[in-house]
């Protein structure tokens, strides 16, 4: 693999405690917007948290995690077609986007232009991570940064300076991602052997080890990404795309 | 705006009859495989497609757009979370990834994979163009590449050498998509103003008197994306999501 920024490339959760410049973070931003968009309809707004009291409230909602509280700020990307739908009406055209395709196509747009913040953002020295929490609390971040109408949030990145380099934790061998012309059906040795250097990976060991569990997998099963609560974000989250007018009343 | 490979870049419809090596689109899809993913979950899968016969089939799902029919390739990327939850099976925990949330997740890692392995291709002189049309068809196209369960068609990428590079489209002012602590509440005369540009664009102007529309919003209310059309494609997708067992039964 060629080594360049993109193969050493980690997310940065520790921060300095110095402020980025309003004109650097305008200008990421209005790079980004080069990124591929449907149609050229820019489906997407971004919306800057960089007052403390906000961001304190803000970060509560991502259950205060390092990465937010101690970030200099946090962009939210939402799925927005609001203001592409406003701009149809007043123009005498009748817009059709309240539904869960218009949905789908605004969230791909938003979460292509999130991840081209981040990577402008970190080929300038900044250190950047996504909130993954952001959906969990998709209806409390909504309320909290009055979004109307269409708009959703669906991706949330803490941006500053690092602290400092993490090393790189492990990835699948790219074998186990690849398929030619149809989707391979892996045998379960297939899929074990594609998994083995991820649980012998030290740091899974000892996070094994330091929760007691059979597995690297029950890790994941039972206590990060546990059935019950992804099962309750769903009905959340389900609820929030009703009450923003993009599922069909 | 700084001038840079981010802000002059612009997607690639007509490519050069030449073919792309093998070892060049691992290599973008290996370094592209280190940009951010759900807790190091990697939920996604990326199926390339270059065989004559099967390229034919596969573009034809998306319209014999010329982006897919003068490709040297195209990728289809999936929202996957079937590898991982058969690895949470064989390690003998209990996966709980059946439900609305875990495609949401899933989607999301999927599209910045996406979006990473199109701006490493570019940077390495390739065009690409993301074939918007994936989810119009999504259940023909899950047929055709053999997707199980837990496996949805997200993105679709055509990639080959440019043929030569088109003038950048028109996009809207930063001001229309960036918003300070909370969601401004833009007026119509704000709105009217922050479209003025994009009515004005030479090309959009033409598009309009070729169709003989009232104006340019009506050109994607009447005939690019209308809501008869969106609201088909929703029902068609939730019943894929609802085969693919990523909605509760």
């Amino acid at each position: 693999m060629k080594t360049d920024y993109f193969s050493q490339r980690s997310s940065i959760r520790e921060y300095d405690n110095k402020s980025i410049p309003e004109s650097l973070i305008r200008d990421i931003i209005e790079r980004a917007m080069r990124a591929p968009t449907c149609g050229n309809m820019q489906l997407y707004s971004v919306i800057i948290t960089r007052d403390p009291n906000k961001k304190a409230k803000l970060s509560e909602q991502h259950f205060n995690q390092p990465a937010a509280t101690n970030s200099d700020l946090i962009l939210t990307i939402c799925a927005d077609f609001n203001r592409f739908s406003r701009w149809c009406e007043i123009s005498g055209a009748t817009p059709g986007y309240s539904n869960f395709h218009s949905f789908i196509t605004a969230l791909t747009d938003a979460v292509i232009l999130a991840q081209q913040i981040v990577t402008i953002a970190e080929m300038e020295g900044l250190g950047t991570c996504y909130l993954g929490t952001v959906t969990y609390n998709a209806d409390a971040i909504s309320n909290l940064l009055e979004l109307p109408s269409l708009v959703v949030p669906v991706a949330s990145i803490s941006i500053g300076y690092p602290k400092n380099i993490p090393a790189q934790v492990e990835r699948l061998p790219i074998e186990a991602i690849l398929h030619n012309e149809i989707y391979r059906k892996d045998s379960d040795e297939d899929i074990r052997r594609l998994y083995k250097a991820k649980e012998e990976f030290p740091e899974n060991i000892e996070y094994v080890k330091i929760n007691s569990k059979p597995s690297l997998a029950s890790i994941f099963t039972d206590i990060r990404y546990p059935k019950e609560m992804n099962e309750l974000i769903s009905q959340k989250f389900l609820s929030l795309l009703n009450e923003k007018d993009f599922l069909p009343h």
